[in-house]
């Protein structure tokens, strides 16, 4: 397989871990979205949409983290990234959209991009719309996450995947996950897992271009 | 079976659309969001992170619109919201996904009032804030729909859940559906559909509030 991606996407990130996860190897192609190759036709004819990342398997390229890692999980179904039964998986998947729908697209690139190129942002302006997105969604989360070491028990999957990804977007912007004690114990025990560290955007080849 | 929304909310739409493809009855109890009733603590004692819709079932509560639409599709299979193949699957899961999680979290209310609030956005800023990223994800779409009755064949599913809503805000913002001609003839479809005109804003009770 190969993983279309840039480093410091979270969708990017998603997916990485996702693979990792699975134990499934793939091959890494940078998109360097601060020269805008998302858009140029080479990206586009994988995926239209002109969003990292794709993922490409054989004749099939598939698009959107969220349905890479669902289909990832439903043709490579060991280890599992969501839980058996419905009730359960509906709660992870909910967990996992509180990061995916409602923090992640307010706060990425094209959007602060436009804040400032349309509406004259500052640099700090920016700063307080990113953090403001981060904190509404991560305070939402503290009150539905069980004390258990990952959201769904002992074993990390759908939820960690997006978490991660959404934390080091914190940390980048002057966070402390500290005040945030449900999400912090989730992510030191990620921390200590392999297939959270390789994922991580410091360890691709695209982070030091 | 409880739904908790709101008329207008695009996740609550989603929601009544999916429970009446299934076929399922269900007492709707409206939330009226321009009153902050999502964020009382009657509401927030059902969902935590106080946004729209939750779907009770019996001593369950669900959250989230696309986790409580895979759990409908899980808990009661026919008729079926995604295709039996993963690849299909992932296809139609990328194209919703396209919708939820890359246009209308930017721009629905908490949003606008937070650009309003925080940068002074006119209500003449806040149109083209939206109508600009309904513009950007429709565009995308328009290269990813096959020239079917709907995304996934002959019969509405998991995307049109999605579709029909993000359409309604479109309109209501003074968009054109027509120039965007494979999403078009899926709306022209839909509005045929008992399931969809049902779900539709005006057709629910507190539309009148």
């Amino acid at each position: 397989m190969e993983l279309h991606g840039y480093f410091r996407s979270s969708a990017s990130y998603r997916v990485r871990i996702g693979l990792n996860l699975k134990g499934l190897s793939f091959e890494y192609k940078a998109v360097n979205l601060l020269k805008n190759e998302q858009r140029a036709e080479e990206y586009t004819r994988l995926n239209p949409q002109g969003l990292v990342p794709a993922l490409v398997d054989g004749e099939q390229v598939l698009t959107q983290s969220l349905a890479i890692l669902e289909w990832l999980d439903e043709t490579h179904p060991q280890p599992a990234l969501l839980p058996d039964s419905p009730t359960e998986r509906a709660r992870i998947r909910a967990l996992a959209y509180g990061i995916a729908c409602d923090i992640q697209p307010i706060q990425n690139l094209r959007i602060l991009r436009y804040l400032q190129s349309e509406y004259g942002l500052s640099d700090e302006q920016k700063m307080g719309w990113i953090r403001h997105w981060i904190h509404e969604g991560f305070a939402a989360l503290e009150n539905q996450l069980h004390p258990a070491p990952f959201a769904a028990g002992d074993k990390p999957g759908l939820f960690e995947c997006c978490l991660m990804p959404q934390i080091y977007s914190a940390e980048r912007f002057g966070m402390d996950i500290a005040d945030y004690p449900a999400i912090h114990r989730i992510m030191l025990a990620c921390n200590e897992i392999p297939a959270f560290i390789e994922a991580r955007p410091e360890n691709q080849p695209d982070s030091t271009l």
